[in-house]
Parts: C-alpha cells; structure tokens; sequence
C-alpha cells in the first residue's frame, strides 16, 4: 500500500510539472536525479530519472509512447479494504489505488477532455527553482503521510489480531531490498528505537518537525496545481489528511447532529463523559 | 454511499465558513436556508439549517456541545469495498467514509493539533459573499461528482453481475423518501430519460454545462481552504477526480515503465494497437 502511495506521488510530481511548470523529460530527469541526492533518495525516485531519460528508437523519450492505463496486482485494493475494515483512514493510499482505477478508464477520459472544462493552461513562470521547491517539499510533506497510513494500519492490525510487532524492524527490513527502499526508512526506524510506543509516525519529533518545515511550501504547489486543473489527488489527499490530523475539532458534531435528526443514531457531548448518548427531538426544538 | 458523500460535503462547507470566513451558527443558518431555495435544495441541506438553529438549554447552539466523533453503520464502507473489488473509482465517497474513521480518532487529533504546525488563522474576509458563491459552486460541482461515482459503482455492478437497471427510475425511487431526496434527484432523472445509455453522470449535457459553470469558483474555494488550513477532503478529492476525468493524458504511462523496471510487468503503447504488451531493459538501456 504505501508502495502505491510513494508512486502516485512521483506521477503527481511528474504531471504537475510537464503540465504546470512545461518542463521536457530530460529537465524533470535532472530534477529527480537532484531530488535522489537529498532527503527524498529512494529506489523510485531514481529509476524514474533513468526512465525519463530512456529513449525511443528514434530518440523521443520512450515514456512518451507508453499508454496511460495503470495495471495493478491487487496488493493496493487489499491495503484499502482492510483499512475499510479496520477502521483506519487510508486516504492518500486510497487516492492512489483510485488513480490506477481512473487511468483505466481511457476512453471515458478522451471523451471527457473534448467535453469537461478547465483554466487555460498556466503560462510557463519565469525561474521554476522556487516552484520544484515547493513541489519538494509537498511531495516529502505527503510522502510522510503515505508512509504513516501504512503504518497506522498495521498498528491497528496489531492491535485487533494481538500481533507484536517490531516496526522499526519491519522499516529495516524493507530497507533491504524492497522497491520503497530508502534513506527514508532509516528514519522511520529511528523513530521506533527513540519511542517504542510511537502510534502515529507524523508525531514522532523528527517528521513532525519536517512537516512543520514544509507544510508551507506543500500547501502553495497543491494550490497551485488545483487552480492550474492538474489533478495531484495523493499530494492534496496528503494534504487534507495533516489537515484533518492537526484538528482538534473536526465537523463530525454536525455530522452526529444529522445523523441523530434523521435516524435518531444519539450524539455524546463534550461536555459530559464519553459514552453518554443524547438524543434531541431536532424537528421540534429548530 | 452518495449519502455520506453528500453529508460530508455539508460538513465540509460548514467547517470552511467556520473557519475560514468565522460565520456564526445564525449566519451559516442564514447560508444554508438560502441553499436550500436554490439548485442545491435537498433535505440534508435543510435539516442542517434546522440544526444549526437549534439552541442547547442555555441558548448557546446546541451542535457547538456536540462531540466530533463520527459513527457510522457500515453503509458506506461496504460501498467503497464494492468500489475496489469492482475498479471504480470512488475518490469522494471514499474520503467521505475516511473522514468519519479520522473524526474518531479524537485522542490523537488532540495531541496532534499541539505538535503539528500550520497557518495563521486567517483574517475574516470584508464581504464574505463572492467567498460563498464559490463555495456555493463548489458544493454543487462536488455533489455531482458525489452521485456521478455512486452511479458509476452501479453502472458497474450491472455489468458484472448482468442486471438491468433502471437508472432513472432509480433516482426517482430516492426522491420519494430516502435521506438524499433532492431537487437535483429530477436532473439525474431527466439526464438518464434524454440518454438511456449514458454512462457517466458528469458528461450528460445537462451536468457537463453545469461543472463547467462552477468549475472556476470550486477551484477559488478549494485552493483557499488549502491554503488556510482547513481540510475539506470531499470537496477537494471531487475536484481531483473532476481533473482527472478530463485528462486525456494521466501520468499513469510513468508508473506503468516504473513497474516494467522493477517488475517486468510489461507495458502498452500509444502507436500501436491495445492488447500489445512491451517490456524494456531499462537498466540497461539508460
């Protein structure tokens, strides 16, 4: 699941830049192959260089040629549905295996472009250096939110199957030879050998600093990419979910209000202990 | 599932006046109640002006004493694993069942929004009405995107499992007493009596005119949200898949050469015909 996650990424990352910033492949190659001397270096994101920079027979970058339809083998659908089960919100994994989903629908989308509007596409800007950075630090930014809905559910897993897990062992492990491996993981462990009861990996004080480091810069390409009609959906749903994770109050007392004025589900309140349950007569109170 | 996508869409809408534009519960009652005598008018939208209105025994509105943990029966979550099991994409519905998962997770949330950083609260706006007429917009682009996925699952399912449906009929059974009666129920209607054989909501003439009108104002208020703050995962994750829909090119041809790389999963190729697969020796060809 979070290798799904960690791909979509790099393909928001690519599209946004061909369709935002009007770069060529042998310019986005030069930008991963930077990226894969910094914080984001990985497995992925150096093969993406080399494959960016692959060509054709007759010297057009051979990634040009290839069909826009994602195949999967089912791993990303059985991340998402035990998340489902679980309880657990894999939002940006999720977004991803969607994506895979909408890619597939080709012929629906070739329709569609003749038919859907959009803005004018955005003139290309002047110096790119502070966009790509930006795009950086919104892809590290979701990057840690990928990893962390991974990690939520096997915690949760652990949790209702009795596992004892070692999830610093598990991120070494990966290390060893799996297509997320990366400098990334090593952090991840550290995070587990700092606090063996860690629950949340973006808590953890190293990615919650790195997070408070980017989220500016995350939030101006998302932004950007959204007025621009590109569509980023695991770099926004990353987004959203620090968002939603940051909230002390989220908008789930309406929520139990509907629920409790259409089908009498009850609410607790914050102002009486948990597992009190209210009920209102809403139709005759308003 | 259209249910919860069309209630989080609300509580998105709620959660962004709140804090983002710092209406009060009277004068989002006031929003709503307007809403309601538009194209959005819908039983959710009017029982929510009923809600917001509704004082606790002090007088202070009662929805601000109500605890932000969603529940919730199952209904949605089984739509979304159908959705999976099935390739349809249910970005919105999806995020709309997460949203309940995330509002649930109360503890971590607290301690979150102590350690994770974000915006300045911003300051409130001088006219709030061109704010919420793009709003307005992009609830309603987002909620045809909500029922547009919902169709889709079932557009699926019949030809998977060989049934007739009668999509048109379908949305006037709804209008007769179900949660998300509305007037907009009559649109999906007459769209599926124009064009028995549509098969996606978003492209009936009637929709398509419809999203290209808000599409603008959506983006304004999605980009907005973003930027300040706060979450509005339905509404965001309806504009990436409105975006992703109209792209003739998705950046899917990437991650199909990432899993050729490391893989072998082979590959199809836009100049020649579908059902050609490819594969490249990447490694060694850059």
């Amino acid at each position: 699941g979070i290798e799904y996650g960690d791909m979509q990424l790099i393909c928001d990352a690519y599209d946004y830049m061909g369709r935002t910033l009007g770069l060529d492949e042998e310019a986005m190659a030069d930008v991963f192959d930077t990226w894969n001397r910094g914080r984001l270096s990985s497995y992925l994101i150096e093969i993406t260089g080399h494959i960016l920079r692959t060509p054709d027979q007759d010297g057009v970058p051979l990634v040009r040629r290839i069909l826009d339809r994602a195949g999967q083998k089912g791993t990303g659908k059985w991340t998402v549905v035990n998340g489902l089960e679980q309880g657990v919100p894999l939002t940006l994994i999720g977004e991803a295996v969607f994506a895979r989903f909408l890619s597939a629908m080709k012929e629906q989308r070739v329709r569609a472009a003749g038919l859907l509007t959009g803005p004018d596409p955005a003139p290309p800007p002047g110096d790119p250096a502070p966009l790509l950075a930006d795009l950086e630090n919104g892809l590290y930014g979701a990057k840690i939110v990928s990893n962390g809905q991974g990690y939520l559910l096997m915690q949760a897993a652990a949790g209702r199957y009795g596992w004892n897990l070692d999830y610093g062992g598990i991120a070494l492990m990966w290390r060893g030879g799996c297509i997320i491996r990366s400098v990334f993981l090593a952090d991840i462990r550290q995070a587990f050998l700092d606090d063996p009861g860690l629950d949340n990996l973006l808590l953890a004080p190293f990615f919650r600093n790195a997070l408070s480091a980017v989220e500016a810069g995350w939030r101006r390409c998302a932004a950007r990419a959204l007025t621009a009609g590109v569509p980023v959906p695991a770099l926004a749903a990353g987004l959203t979910f620090y968002d939603g994770l940051r909230s002390q109050r989220l908008p789930a007392n309406l929520l139990q209000a509907q629920r409790d004025y259409f089908g009498a589900h009850t609410y607790e309140r914050v102002d009486r202990e948990q597992g009190q349950f209210f009920h209102t007569d809403w139709s005759g109170a308003s």
